[in-house]
């Protein structure tokens, strides 16, 4: 197969280079930028660390990208593929976006969080949210990655949702991130000598993953209706770790608890349940897996689920590789590590 | 005046020790072990970044050191002063302790949460927990200085549960710190290999500040019973931030919050209330501030507030200067750096 | 006294305004800007760690300057003090500039290294290069405060010089680098990302600072014609080592380099020779000290000298502090942090 | 094939294991403690970053190890393997041995940088120092995997010593390295609060790896003698600068600079000449490459070569693999990272 990627130059896009490299099912990758008219660049002349690997990236044309591959990836920003993909799902062709563009089902919600037009409801329509793990069946042809901060957040609040474990209004995410989330644009909050020796809770309840966060909550639970998530930078470059609390509801018992992610999980390849050890996110770094654990407090009736992922794996070009394996009937586990980089 | 230390080699030694040294009001500094019968170290041996102080650490001996000193200062792990201290405690020689020793009131909770037997009752009840802002008349000759996590969360929480602001239940922290609060002990999770480029929730309601939180928030309401506390090592050397989760009382406003941290914050000179910008750890760093901020989410009727220390100055040997000079009559500032190291 | 900064809100000026806000001779610091129209901005509004200091940043207006200040210091990028700086030239009136824009006595040479024109020689001949430990009697109105490489290399490399203790030629300097050196300004390289877990040696023989060095060395021996020099930035905020490597003389022992040493520095305040410990960054940390250690190879007769400094205080505003002293006959320690924050 | 490793819970032991995991010849990985009776221990209980590679860790025996492997790798601090090995150096059994113990042949220099006894001089006659891109015809069946600073070390001065460009007696190496490189073990300087925001000169001159580069660079030039050699620590996890010094002969141009290091390097697979354009750290971690650029100073006539590599990668693991790989006569990038881990 061939595959296509739009914006491998950007941190998602590097990461999802190099899973695609090694991909035993992938025999070329072709590189294209975001506009028509840009001046050819090459990949080892945009990201040193590539070195040797004399790739070029050419200009956007739908109609040769689909000539030239079985599956394209964006690896872009928040509004381009809502304008580029457009040709693409019109002719069904296979597309894994890594931005948010294609996420929210309502055009509204999009406008609300991104701050600016959302593609058709129709068009919208026509992706699926790619939460793998809970989307195993892929049955169209346009998934849309999740969010980072959304990977996290759903897969530790899973089973407490859909088996109706917890008081919904109880709900509180406090989510820590490395710095690679923002990507590879500069910005105050991004110098070094702002953001070490330091920690900062840059959004309250104002993070763009929260409706999508939100939008697959109903779908498991149609009370969902709010939910309190707040987002702190921590410096480290790469992880996410989402610590969830929750009110157990009357007569949930730890062992119902213990079961339900078990239940869930037991069978997901890159999920690991860690029971009441706290996962750390060093142990999922440069890997696929999210790590599970949690508490329960008996005095105040109150869980603690701690998940943690690679952002940029898991929670980027990593799910977007199980995705593909996904789409394309590969083995789950094809092309992806097998193992965190520890130490 | 003249100050003892016992324990100036460790982290809050080191601290406490620079700020008395350029301290008005203090003429000279004397140096003691643990033990009666150590041999004669120099400060400048045991601590390299102080090379010049040539100061002898000498034994312990509570008879000469009350000859020698006006006030003496703890700066030791836990399980020290409780045996140290009594005689100066008999003698009512003015002593601030940095350790958690004289911090409980009930023995039973120390020996629950340090797994070792306290003091006991009676001499515990002389000593006085000096949470500065809410301590500021000094009546008793022995101050317990709060512990980092403790002051952090007290002085975030205060104004909500002396206002009857919140719904107690509904009380969540949920606090990060970096390295140095674990002092100069070697330990897996001390390793830079370990904890950098990572996160770790270490203690989940079991960290030994919790007691003395709880303490305090009953003398405040006494309806207060419970507090869930997470506490997660992040890769930084100096700081905590604590989050602060809770259900707003029905008919309680963010006017009403606001005013109520500006009722008992204005006139602190170490509390910068920052209103709805909310603080980050660099901000304080190398000071005795705490900062505060806030955010009120009108769909589910939370608060979240943000505090932030230093957790070696207002955490520890800050705040044991400022309940010094509270305790001596001078100006509460005194000796304390005016603003932080940024950057 | 009352002093005035222009470029409070850069990290250089940042530490300046926290140094002279506890100077016990400076009773005012009054703000400007680098434009005679901008907008009237406050310093906490710039500097959120700086919250409460409510002071305003006025216009650049050199004849108010000098009518409201007894001293000025600029702490701006190069090419503006060469332009606003001539009027207080002219006047007389004292300065301390922390640019490099009076640093070069060669027109030439700046134009060189800086790529802009200098200001007249004329001009540049009325600075003194204020490398303390070496300019102790202040004869001139406008100090030039030399740069942190500049500093920390000079330290170092001074008794070597001097005493004709080494072979001219052999001299090498690997410096190496914390990230707020290169200020405030975003780059690609102060990315996060980008330099934390990496070490980048961004300039061989190119840095600014070598043209400040090589004068100051021909003042203390006339053959010195050259220097390898090369950064190396490392993912720190504060502090740079400089280590230096060069052939001793025929006949020179170790003995005759550590008598060199304490030959030039036994008196001085901020210089702490340690003989053959070698000094760490973090042992200065927070303070304005300079740390010397070296060590003698017997075999290749190679010495290396390891100098330490916080590049923005004895690098910059700690410096220039003791600048300030100096050319106000104040003790030479007046203001200056006693001891390192260490840890 | 099957093969061994003891020592897989130590930081190189771990990166082994994650690398023959996904090596496509190797059928089974079996693990084995350093003594003969301890308890039976697993590999994802000592590092929980593996969860679920549930595999046991038997003791150590020879007959048996040689048994059930094609191929042992000793992942071992100093000491173990000149004691352990011995039995299967008679046996001529196919060891990769990435500690110290077999890469000096001369007994007395093993004594004098190890201090403790060697292997007998005949069995390290037995071992080939596998510097892989040196080393590429495999004849023995002992190979002693290159120390981490000698890897970079000499991998950048190879063409320079080969080829006779520059004056021995004017080598100067100043290394940087991260704290995985001195292992898991806890020392107060991988203490975090000790080595975040601080470098340190740890070793000058002392280094255990300068006799393994001495001898090397003797092979290829009889007449060196000496090496200038410091090591400083820095706060990174992985990774490994090491800046070369040298004055070149009279009439070497750096065009006879480019063309040597392009001779020995352009097939090699696992080495990347950067040219002028110097390395960093970060675009090689979690890949097995080097990096190498250059600088001339036309002033001093001094070359400049800077050389980086990932010390638990090709500093270690990787180039342990690389061994593997040319003894089996594999394509030596087998199961190797093709790219490295960026960001």
């Amino acid at each position: 197969m061939e595959i296509g990627i739009i914006g491998a130059t950007g941190y998602s896009g590097n990461v999802l280079y190099n899973l695609m490299k090694q991909h035993p099912q992938v025999t070329a990758i072709n590189l294209y930028g975001h506009q028509q008219d840009s001046a050819l660049r090459y990949l080892d002349e945009e990201v040193p660390a590539f070195q040797g690997e004399r790739l070029p990236i050419r200009p956007f044309n739908p109609t040769k990208i689909m000539q030239e591959n079985d599956c394209l990836f964006f690896a872009t920003p928040a509004g381009v593929s809502k304008n580029l993909a457009l040709p693409l799902i019109d002719a069904n062709f296979p597309v894994i976006d890594l931005s948010g563009d294609f996420r929210l089902k309502d055009p509204a919600d999009y406008l609300k969080w991104y701050q600016q037009p959302a593609a058709a409801k129709s068009q919208l329509a026509q992706a699926a949210y790619g939460l793998c793990e809970f989307n195993q069946q892929v049955t169209k042809s346009y998934i849309a990655n999740p969010g980072c901060y959304a990977t996290a957040t759903l897969l530790g609040l899973a089973p407490l949702i859909i088996e109706h474990l917890v008081d919904l209004k109880s709900l509180i995410v406090d989510a820590k991130s490395g710095v690679s989330g923002a990507g590879k644009k500069l910005s105050s909050s991004s110098h070094f000598s702002f953001i070490n020796e330091n920690a900062w809770l840059y959004k309250l309840n104002q993070h763009k993953h929260i409706p999508e966060i939100l939008q697959q909550m109903q779908l498991w639970d149609s009370q969902a209706q709010a939910i309190q998530f707040s987002t702190t930078l921590i410096p480290i470059t790469r992880g996410i770790m989402a610590t969830i609390y929750a009110q157990v509801k009357s007569g949930i018992t730890p062992n119902d608890i213990e079961t339900a992610y078990q239940k869930y999980y037991q069978t997901a390849p890159f999920v690991r349940w860690r029971g009441t050890e706290l996962p750390m996110i060093k142990n999922v770094t440069g890997s696929n897996y999210c790590d599970l654990g949690y508490g329960y407090n008996p005095t105040t009736k109150m869980v603690t689920v701690v998940s943690v992922i690679d952002n940029l794996l898991k929670g980027a070009a990593g799910q977007a590789v199980q995705n593909f394996n996904l789409m394309w009937h590969f083995p789950e586990t094809t092309g992806l590590p097998q193992l965190p980089t520890f130490p």
